[in-house]
């Protein structure tokens, strides 16, 4: 009998999520000319609902067309499966008699994964590949999608750095990032010289303090006559609450199903117009929250990044024989190598920028981080020396 | 005695508007190899502080190089000169012996030239360059800044819609543009098939009515299960007060020196998240502003744009021996032209989109709308179709 894949993505999009699944499907019926190659649509609620895209039906030229093209294009979900949701998926991977499930996610998908393997026994595999912007898988160097989005925010603080050498004044990006400030970080990959922004960088790996924040500002402000800020939309104050949660206050703000707050509300833009109102009064000032473009922009996908998707989608599949894991990229040697390891070691964890990334105070990057990231986000364009 | 000429820019920059800089100066240093072109610091600021860049000094490789870098390299202003300050300006201008004056910019940049022309008389001779990402000077067709501005746009929103067919809901995208909706409606540049987003745009050439608003989310969610929208942030009520007016109270706003309204705060975005929250709740919605990377982002920058800009600037120095004026780009049998017009026929007055470039609910391109924004952005990427 012909084997069945199921492949779904989940959680939120990337610019090379499209590859990885593009790279499982084509290497399924590579493997398994006569194989089934079912797209779940919107994740795990596809495969509860029994709504599939028959992907072996696609023409390889279609499907390498989607696989450059950002976020999920059989739909994502943010549902997590608990024990009567679980029951319900895994009547449905029966119901298409799947042999090998391949999740495409972060943190979450993967727990979904080790849930559905607790509860399935050996009736079937249970793959996960890496997918997140925010880079905060446990076993890997860096996550397939981190290194385009990286790339965008790299090129959005090179973009509004010139922008108010132009028109001088405070500004504020935040970036997506809820525990783990890689993304925010690497804002700062594409400096060039010592006055160049961004010139402060909050992550969530160190506490946040309003008032420290303003001293920080004026410090930049007095030296450089404008301040570029990237601020991570999870930054946490000294006593572990989120920003966003300090300032709405922790019985009000709006939750998703995996216990996660909503950061993505114009709040933190507010909370930070008016610290900065009131600690630099009549002081030019703008924040922005760069919102779904790192993810999602169609004018970046970087080559590398696209490779590793697909090849990270590519080896689930091949691998799926040797047992349910979840793909990791490591460096090693000075190249990035893929390998399996256990979906428990990756499950539900969160990795955070290690702490020599990062300077004595927290609001710069330290040589360790600008080598990681120089290596993973080189420069993609030249530009010449501003006047001013 | 060789010539000598001043160069500045004014106003918001924009992606290309170094291009127009450098087209000026190179021209200069081309018809008269002795020339003396001085790149005033922060327009007309830098005239009035005896702040200048030598430009004449500077490689034409330097000066490419910084061609092709957005923002306004020799830096920017929003200072509108009053009598005084205008005397000075004339006095700055005089001590460095300037023959003619470049000033590169928009609306109020041409009524700097035109204030400065009626005070000088016949001692030099002023020239407009145009330059707006708003792309609402009269006479002009487009202007420089406008396509690359405009590419940035369709690609945001294009992206944001493949974001949104993946995890569904509302979205809401606020884009710059005080009295001119052309930015706001280039998000349509690249719709390809019906349900494509934006469903729906809001300029402020157009009445805007909340309770219409959430009247047409309502539709398209029910058509659609998803809604992008790109709204100006220049809209207006019925009663002629710009939404964020309305909102904060027009005794509270902020203002430049030309009496602009500031639009840039997150007050417009609150208003949406609410209007939203109270007029579909339950249904996720994210409302950002694309803020300054229309004007700014390192990785857009049209070819077309950048040629266009280079030749405004060395056309404002060919022809300033027949004396001040504005250069403006026309749409003639099937080409651009550039054409020396009055600075009095630019100076201070805005263009807006003309009524038949939207349907008859405004909400959407009609025909010519889509003409025109096909021809004057093309579309630089190639996507596949997503499964939902």
């Amino acid at each position: 009998m012909p084997k069945t894949f199921v492949i779904a993505q989940g959680g939120g999009p990337t610019p090379v999520i499209n590859q990885t699944m593009a790279g499982a499907a084509l290497e399924a019926r590579k493997r398994y000319p006569k194989a089934k190659v079912l797209g779940a649509l919107h994740g795990v609620r596809g495969i509860r609902d029994g709504r599939f895209a028959e992907l072996h039906k696609v023409s390889e030229e279609d499907l390498k067309a989607i696989a450059a093209t950002p976020s999920a294009a059989l739909g994502s979900t943010r549902d997590k499966p608990d024990a009567a949701y679980t029951k319900l998926v895994l009547e449905g991977l029966e119901k298409v008699k799947a042999d090998v499930f391949v999740n495409i996610g972060g943190n979450d998908t993967s727990d979904t994964q080790r849930i559905l393997t607790d509860a399935a026994g050996d009736r079937m595999v249970f793959m996960h590949a890496p997918k997140t912007i925010d880079n905060d898988l446990m076993e890997n160097d860096h996550t397939p999608g981190f290194i385009s989005a990286g790339e965008f925010v790299a090129a959005a603080f090179k973009s509004v750095d010139f922008d108010f050498r132009s028109l001088p004044g405070i500004y504020v990006g935040i970036v997506m990032g809820r525990h783990a400030g890689f993304l925010t970080a690497a804002s700062a990959a594409w400096r060039d010289e010592k006055d160049d922004g961004p010139h402060l960088i909050y992550v969530p790996e160190r506490a946040f303090s309003t008032a420290q924040f303003i001293d920080d500002v004026k410090r930049v402000m007095d030296k450089h006559k404008r301040c570029i800020v990237a601020v991570s939309e999870g930054v946490t104050t000294a006593d572990g609450t989120s920003l966003v949660e300090a300032i709405v206050g922790s019985d009000k703000v709006e939750r998703d199903a995996h216990g996660n707050v909503k950061l993505s509300g114009s709040d933190l833009n507010r909370a930070f117009e008016q610290a900065l109102a009131e600690g630099l009064p009549g002081k030019r000032a703008r924040v922005d929250a760069l919102g779904y473009l790192p993810r999602s922009f169609i004018g970046t996908g970087n080559r590398t990044d696209a490779r590793e998707a697909f090849k990270a989608g590519a080896m689930a599949v091949a691998t799926a024989e040797q047992g349910g894991a979840s793909i990791a990229l490591q460096y090693e040697g000075g190249k990035t190598v893929f390998r399996r390891v256990p979906l428990a070691s990756v499950a539900a964890k969160t990795r955070h920028m290690p702490d020599n990334f990062l300077n004595k105070d927290g609001t710069g990057l330290a040589k360790a981080g600008t080598a990681y990231f120089e290596r993973l986000i080189p420069r993609k364009y030249r530009t010449g020396r501003p006047f001013v």
